[in-house]
């Protein structure tokens, strides 16, 4: 049994859906495991991750717009708006997602459905660059 | 150390939750492992897991109707609907809730309170054959 | 490559955010393992896990009041009200969220963000002492 781990910088320009299927996939290509567990893990508060359909472009622009309106941006809903109106409703967007996935890895493939794709849903208006943590046991 | 690995198949006939913990189980049991860390994964992006009271029947009846409500069918709320009004609020329930699962495997038994069952929760009103992906790590 | 586990009880005097990263930490610390991948698991359908920002005191706070909104008391939307008003809303937030977390160990450290504490989220008004199951594999 062997571990790998790797620290990803993915780059964002806006708030939204920034695909990582790409990245995620190469690296472990680079692996010597077959088998195996990879962990994902995003190190923000007001990023998260999520697996969803990669094919239609319109669910992208759903989810990014469903998630707007369930934890809107108002200056009057929230105590803590240290970092602007969007401070907040980030926080509670990472608390509805999640900023961790782990994937099995089998025949040295990840485990992914067809229409399954990893992505990091940046909730801030700015551009910032987060930080992912990659985990891979297996042998 | 040792892993396993399998694929699980599971019908569903509506929306709803569609209690697995009795088919996890038993895949379990015949492991060889006593200690370790099982992983489920669900391969779609329209269903989804949940680890919930496995007990009081009206739980799941509250929520099914609560994430009907908080991600409604509505046809003018979304630009996707390419498989019909259940398309776009399936993968919004999906987002809310979660496609993995990993829960620690302690002599022999998984780590699962009293009341919590395992459940795929499927969001899409006609029937579909749900792929389940298990890993297990451990010794 | 080897395992640990533990046991954390954790005791909760009402709702909202119990942060319970040090005891996890002081744990983890005491391992042989230099590198691994931590799952805390909590045994509950009624308490959930966060990770969610540990320095500014107001995110717990708008965080508890969202929840608050989102999953509401409210005697006339719930079949289920078996132990009293606060009993459906808190399997709806702990849906909302999740009852487990792994985080990759890197160099003898949780790979946490700098700002990302791990807390306990108790659902329930009345005082409870939850159960956390702690699994950790690595070499």
């Amino acid at each position: 049994m062997q571990q790998a781990t790797e620290i990803l910088k993915v780059k964002t320009t806006r708030q939204g859906l920034v695909e990582i299927t790409d990245q995620v996939r190469e690296w472990v290509a680079v692996q010597p495991m077959q088998r195996g567990l990879l962990t994902i893990f995003c190190q923000h508060t007001s990023a998260s991750l999520l697996i969803q359909e990669n094919a239609a472009k319109a669910v992208r622009g759903d989810l990014e717009a469903y998630f707007s309106r369930i934890a809107p941006e108002d200056p009057t809903a929230y105590a803590h708006d240290d970092e602007g109106p969007d401070d907040m409703p980030a926080h509670l967007r990472t608390a509805l997602t999640q900023v961790q996935l782990s994937i099995p890895l089998l025949d040295r493939k990840l485990a992914l459905g067809t229409w399954q794709g990893i992505y990091l849903f940046e909730h801030r208006r700015h551009p910032h660059t987060r930080t992912i943590a990659l985990h891979l046991i297996g042998d």
